[in-house]
């Protein structure tokens, strides 16, 4: 007998599998219009199986955040990996160069300081090491500056075990510059940026093959010859309240909910639900107030939470709460949400066809 | 050979074992001089061993946030467990019961919606269920205000199954309100109504024998005959920078920090560590800004977190970090933060003397 989503216990993870396999159809064809590879950010779901969805939707590899996902990824059999984030640390360094063996892996670099000990790891072992430098288009994250950019390709490239193959960039949106014609605008500067600094690398003598950037809500500002060669969007394939504020997506487009019960009715236009901070995270969204949005209950707003527990101001809400309900939540920020969860519910419409560990939870190192 | 804390990987939850076992009997002296029974709440640290500590310095039950927090502390040993929150729908009245056997447990309730099937599902056993009523006092997260108390206990005493045996309430701080008289206020006023909820109670005939209160910032506020019999301090055992801005601890009481390696200087004044939201949570301290304190590293401000960096400015910090510099962050807020890892290094001066799974971590049911 099949189960029904509402027989879930909760806070729960709902994966509507309509949804992502359309989110990953939609971003495969944009990655396809805009000339594109397309290196699915999986730290969004950390579940190899969609990363497999994702491989079979035309992605030539797949990003993750940390050594401990690649990991999770590899053993799956996915690859080629580009970890895009540095890697310092004895203890890292060696499980990178174990992990190099199995899978082909690529990591950023910005510094001589975290590039000189990850060329000696890997000199050691006769191997090659892809790096892509990460340079700071505007974000102030990580990276060097477009024009430290051919200082620091010059002390690359003479070292040992490494391969200067490319550069990667994160352009993140300034505070309150969340319009359409921003975002079309960082995503012009972040790609014209990235092919000169790209020109200008080849000038001293590396092989730029890999001009990656990109982001789930920019991915529809780039077209063919923007100037990048490859894109990174993870988000894209659940969707959150971010990607609605941001018009990449619509509530009908979001495939993760959180799933919660009602569980105290407190006052006359309120609400108590059973996920809180520890369910959905406490992160703000771009512009939508609150703390995530109530599917099929317009108007209820969730206006606080604590570790537990959801608050949900009904003064405006189309319909009454009762104890009991279950009500699915769309988090603002979807993938830390992912994180907090141990395995996810895949529906189709109303029924559960697959529980799915999300493998690579927590793998912070 | 015995293991530096510096040569762990990040990052990592480190606890200081000396701080951990001075918090615990600080807290434990508290209760005694108060006259207060202390029902730890174990959803700071999710770890048994450490609720065995608690135990040990004489608490006389725990306290946990969900069925599955109390699963995983039964399972060790440890009991009576009083679970601080509501319990609806079918899937949690079973487990509740299977729980109730092995263990003796309580739960709250506040309306009469989810005390019914609780009556019946424990009635169907015969077996009795204590309950506490939840009161708001205030902070309008879950519970019935004072005055609707004695109407919800009269219908409260005739459901089979169940037996009410006390109140409890949650009585947060209003929003500014942080200053020690605030404070002292709020726990005069939490334990006052709370003394004279219980009688109306027992006027209508409840025997009302818990009357459960309190926090780790308000601890030091009640006295011998304040009004509660118990209280529920948890955070008290790490302390995190909201511990701090209440006057409730001070950098040398935190236990718990997150150890981070300096990955990125992408500009004089910046440095980034490897520590981001899914390490220390985004949640905002009652009054410090930032992102957590850099421990030893004075004037080092982290302006903002991405899911994988801490951003730390520099431009006021007391001295440089360079990459591969580790340091300890403690979080604003250490309960959420804890629940973001699957162990913890326990280390004695500087070196690691034990690895603890957090075992009831992301027990979100």
């Amino acid at each position: 007998m099949a189960q029904h989503y509402l027989s879930i216990d909760t806070p729960a993870v709902l994966i509507d599998v309509a949804i992502l396999r359309a989110n990953i159809a939609r971003m495969a064809e944009m990655a396809q219009t805009a000339q594109l590879e397309h290196w699915p950010h999986t730290k969004t779901h950390k579940i190899p199986e969609i990363a497999k969805q994702q491989v079979a939707a035309g992605s030539p590899g797949i990003c993750v955040a940390k050594i401990g996902e690649a990991e999770v990824m590899a053993k799956a059999g996915l690859g080629p990996i580009f970890i895009a984030n540095h890697i310092v640390g004895e203890a890292k360094l060696a499980r990178l160069a174990q992990l190099a063996q199995d899978v082909e892996v690529s990591v950023c670099v910005d510094s001589m300081a975290a590039a000189e000990p990850l060329s000696a790891a890997f000199e050691r072992r006769g191997a090659r090491l892809q790096v892509l430098m990460e340079i700071d288009t505007g974000a102030h994250r990580c990276g060097v500056p477009p024009d430290g950019a051919p200082a620091l390709a010059r002390k690359l490239l003479p070292l040992p075990g490494l391969e200067l193959a490319g550069i990667m960039t994160y352009a993140g949106l300034l505070p309150g510059k969340f319009s359409e014609d921003d975002q079309r605008q960082v995503a012009k500067l972040e790609a014209e940026t990235m092919a000169r600094v790209a020109e200008e690398l080849r000038a001293v003598g590396a092989d730029i093959r890999r001009i990656s950037g990109g982001s789930t809500p920019r991915a529809r500002f780039y077209g063919a010859g923007c100037g990048l060669t490859e894109f990174r969007p993870g988000t894209y394939v659940y969707n959150d309240v971010n990607c609605i504020d941001l018009g990449a997506a619509t509530e009908a487009d979001c495939a993760f909910t959180i799933l919660a019960t009602v569980v105290s009715r407190p006052g006359a236009q309120r609400a108590t639900l059973d996920a809180g901070s520890k369910a959905l995270t406490t992160d703000a969204a771009k512009i939508s107030p609150g703390h995530g949005r109530v599917l099929k209950c317009a108007g209820a707003a969730i206006t606080h939470l604590d570790e537990e527990h959801a608050y949900v101001d009904l003064s405006e809400a189309e319909h009454e709460l009762a104890i009991g309900d279950k009500v699915r939540i769309v988090p603002n920020h979807v993938c830390p949400a992912s994180n907090l969860h141990d395995r996810a519910y895949i529906i189709e419409r109303e029924e559960v066809v697959e529980i799915l560990p999300i493998a690579a939870r927590g793998r912070s190192q």
